[in-house]
């Protein structure tokens, strides 16, 4: 069985990776089984063998592979009779876009709106080794990132206006059917549904609709995760 | 032969549409053979065939297609043995993605930075109703809404970092050759680049590198049509 490590927080079972989370969900459109592993920020000396200090890594067997978009290719080149996470080679080209897109600029936008949140469901130790990163990184303190998110919040839905789009006309990313590209975008909307109560998306939103159908995938696997009450 | 109906400035050979410039790249990638008949904004009545009044308009015979995506499906759909745009059902799907991000994300940004220079490249008719049009969409005048774009400039080319960030990947958005999610972006790029001297790209960034890929392309399409001097 495949083994996943999965960034978690002070509960195991709380698991907010948006990188995690792209690589469940294609582990899952694959239906292959695994075994996910909580890893927790500090716990670097349980990632040594794969040669960074970073989740996911996925092991199978002697291979291990890290990062979620090699995770992805992996998955595709390794069970090619599954069902594709790309839909081609023009696919798995043009995912890359997508994916550069929620790593520039989706992700960057809800980070300064979960930081805080995220911060307060680690282990304290963990917590320590967060802020002191992040807060080094941004030069201001997470509880002064966080501030202000409510005002944010229009901004940060019209950025999700090239989303809203594609869904006008096609029902997922991926086409007829979601695929890769809907688990790269779904990732970030997944690690800030449970890491925070602050809902970023309005009800009437198609992205919201789109989201719950992700949500509805591969057995509910992301609506198990339990979330902050909203 | 196809004909394409193609947006043209006072001088004829002045082409400056992005979303005729995506149809134009297609065609080509699709070695096909075209006439460009030029066409200006005020010249509603010779596209009342197509049902509506923009441009562009690909003829083939009796048939015709309008939009710029609808013109790409029904080359690939037509043309199905020549090179193809998409590589496939997934790259398809995906490309819709890259569409909706350059409709709705780099075309407005640049549209602000060029409309002044767009108008005075036009006949005396289409500017009148090019001034009267967007000047009530913004709401001020094109002189306004151009002025200080100096300052823009460092914005608009972050907006750039998904595309830049994907050519750190591949050499082309398309993957490892072009295909149309590099059109649809070198498209709008090439619509600034014919309609003004001011130069959006720096000189080392990489994408100003993909974009000369892109105008050595097929013979030098693209970078056959006069330019403002830089």
């Amino acid at each position: 069985m495949l083994k996943l490590y999965d960034l978690a927080g002070a509960d195991p079972a709380h698991r907010f990776s948006p990188f995690c989370w792209r690589a469940r969900m294609a582990i899952a459109h694959k239906g292959l089984a695994v075994e996910t592993l909580p890893w927790r920020f500090t716990e670097t000396d349980r990632l040594v063998f794969s040669g960074q200090g970073k989740v996911p890594v996925l092991v199978d067997g002697d291979s291990f592979v890290a990062d979620s978009w090699a995770i992805a290719h992996w998955l595709e080149d390794n069970w090619p009779e599954r069902p594709s996470l790309f839909g081609g080679a023009g696919g798995r080209a043009a995912a890359c876009f997508v994916n550069q897109w929620a790593d520039t600029v989706l992700n960057p936008a809800i980070l300064p709106m979960v930081i805080l949140d995220i911060h307060d469901r680690l282990r304290p130790v963990d917590q320590a080794y967060f802020r002191r990163s992040r807060e080094q990184r941004f030069g201001r303190r997470l509880e002064d990132i966080q501030s202000g998110r409510e005002q944010r919040l229009g901004a940060f839905r019209d950025l999700l206006q090239p989303v809203r789009a594609t869904l006008a006309r096609q029902p997922f990313l991926g086409g007829d059917a979601m695929a890769y590209p809907d688990y790269i975008v779904f990732g970030s909307l997944q690690w800030a549904r449970v890491s925070t109560p602050f809902e970023l998306l309005a009800d009437d939103d198609p992205v919201a609709a789109w989201r719950d159908r992700l949500l509805d995938a591969h057995g509910g696997l992301a609506r198990a995760v339990r979330c902050p009450p909203r």
